[in-house]
């Protein structure tokens, strides 16, 4: 397989499970403190992330977690966000200026900042008030966070439970998901590599999924045009401009939004002749018990999309990770 | 002019600022009986109108506005509406499902109904508790009634003079807009009626109004394809897709989100030779101070993107009332 070294793979989400001790101390920590609210603060990618975290919290817990934007937050800004709020980060290089400055206001603001900056010498990192630093991983690290916020709100009683099943089950069940995967990657890759625009369709915890596949894989890291709508707003606009040939992919997850992404993929078949379902229920995820697939199909799903990646990337013979303009050009 | 009557649309406007004394009257008694919060509750075009309010609420004013997806409440629902929060909609049949179903969950959960649904006799009017019927507008209205709450939460001192100076300039002032905006929509037209794909990027207000102009024009009456940015976000994927030919267009307004969309309008011209620029600060607005300006400018980006719309609906012969498959198939 293409890109796929499974004992490092199973090796990296056991690890990023493994944080939990250090994750469970913050986050007690912060609510002890009084925090009453978190804001998963993010952009492009992490931004993505936050995303998913607040759809995570909507089902789950009463606690508040909003998705903030960086940028929006250094220029509009967000008089709630203040003593009493959790700013949770996530960054790979630590050095991103949009979230340096976010970082800056928040807790100038009062708030206190847990900070997942993988580089623990980059600046983000000596910023935070928490830091802990493991390379990966960014979705699951956030979820530990938000789970063990709403388990503190007493939302969450099957967490011990639910993380003791994650760290026996998970890293092996998702490289085999992966493994699965790849024949359809491959597939869906010769398929799709040339596409003009492709629509990438979720809802839930699959539109964050779908904004960072349009935007952090197919836009930034393929050159391909992709747009990501939201299952619950594609009625209102864009099936208009679906036809026989227009590519379309839904991510189906099984969280509480899932039937939005159900009535798009059960509609499509009458207009396109061009879609692709990904569902993560096609995923077997040995040992862990169906009630709590919900929290984890867009650790799936995106398992199965790093296999599209994997193939469109040598199909296309365009290395994912070079930039145009990113970094090359100021901004 | 095609599609344009001046003194139907002065009369347009002037009617819903008239609007005042019965919104006042609503939101009073929302904040006097204990709403802390509002809900703008919307799906596509009007969730993209609540976008706006939330927007506008970030940089105005403490009191929490938050825009709420119809189909995303109805599923994953959002255990902070309840006793407490105001919820605001607007509608212009009042027969969406979506928009039944979670206003009637909202009210079972205790929040209170502000409803401008245009048809006094359609179902979800008679669901509310303060309705207000009158066509058209409904951008105007939202932020009639966030600015409201803003001046009860002590955050808008200046409302009292800023709705007296709307009421007495912004009607000719948009419909002077719109004339003078109609040579440049003509000429837009002309150039990107036949788009294959076409980006609109706007930050604060603009970014609602980016989000409707791609999805409930372009998509939905235009048939067009489309695809909304937040400029926030542009510099974090979307950017390495554009290129010489690229149709970009950036929405520039005039409230604290500006920045982020001057910094697309001044990188563009580095990497692409078809973008064009719609800022509101190229329109006079008679009689209104520049420090108000900023709370209108998705009107006035509005009134120019309706001049476009004049001239690709004779363009393309395609009439912008016709739907393919909404309210054609059901979903």
């Amino acid at each position: 397989m293409l890109k796929f070294d499974e004992q490092k793979q199973i090796d990296s989400v056991a690890g990023a499970l493994d944080l939990r001790g250090q994750i469970e101390e913050a986050v007690d920590t912060l609510c002890r403190t009084g925090c009453r609210e978190a804001y998963y603060l993010g952009i492009g990618g992490t931004y993505a992330s936050a995303l998913q975290a607040e759809a995570h919290g909507r089902e789950k817990s009463a606690f508040p977690v909003f998705a903030e934007n960086a940028a929006r937050y250094i220029t509009s800004g967000n008089r709630r966000i203040g003593k009493g709020s959790a700013v949770v980060i996530s960054s790979v290089t630590g050095t991103t200026p949009e979230m340096l400055e976010a970082v800056k206001r928040a807790k100038a603001a009062g708030a206190l900042v847990l900070g997942f900056v993988d580089d623990a010498a980059a600046p983000l990192a000596g910023l935070v008030d928490f830091e802990i630093a493991y390379p990966g991983c960014e979705q699951l690290k956030f979820f530990m966070a938000t789970d063990r916020f709403f388990w503190n709100n007493g939302d969450f009683p099957e967490y011990v439970e639910y993380h003791r099943e994650m760290e026996q089950y998970l890293p092996r069940a998702l490289a085999e998901a992966e493994k699965k995967a790849d024949e359809f990657g491959k597939e869906f890759a010769q398929r799709h590599h040339a596409d003009p625009i492709h629509y990438f369709v979720g809802a839930g915890s699959q539109y964050g999924a779908a904004y960072s596949y349009a935007m952090c894989y197919w836009e930034e890291q393929h050159w391909l045009r992709a747009k990501a709508v939201h299952a619950g707003e594609f009625f209102h606009g864009t099936l208009e401009i679906i036809d026989r040939d227009t590519p379309v992919t839904v991510f189906l997850g099984e969280d509480a939004e899932r039937p939005l992404a159900e009535r798009v993929a059960n509609f499509l078949p009458r207009i396109c002749g061009n879609f692709t379902l990904i569902d993560s229920r096609d995923y077997e995820l040995a040992g862990i018990r169906p009630e709590y697939r919900g929290s984890l199909s867009h650790l799936v799903t995106h398992a199965v999309t790093q296999r599209i990646d994997a193939h469109i990337e040598l199909l296309n013979r365009h290395p994912m990770e070079i930039r145009r303009y990113y970094r090359c050009l100021d901004y």
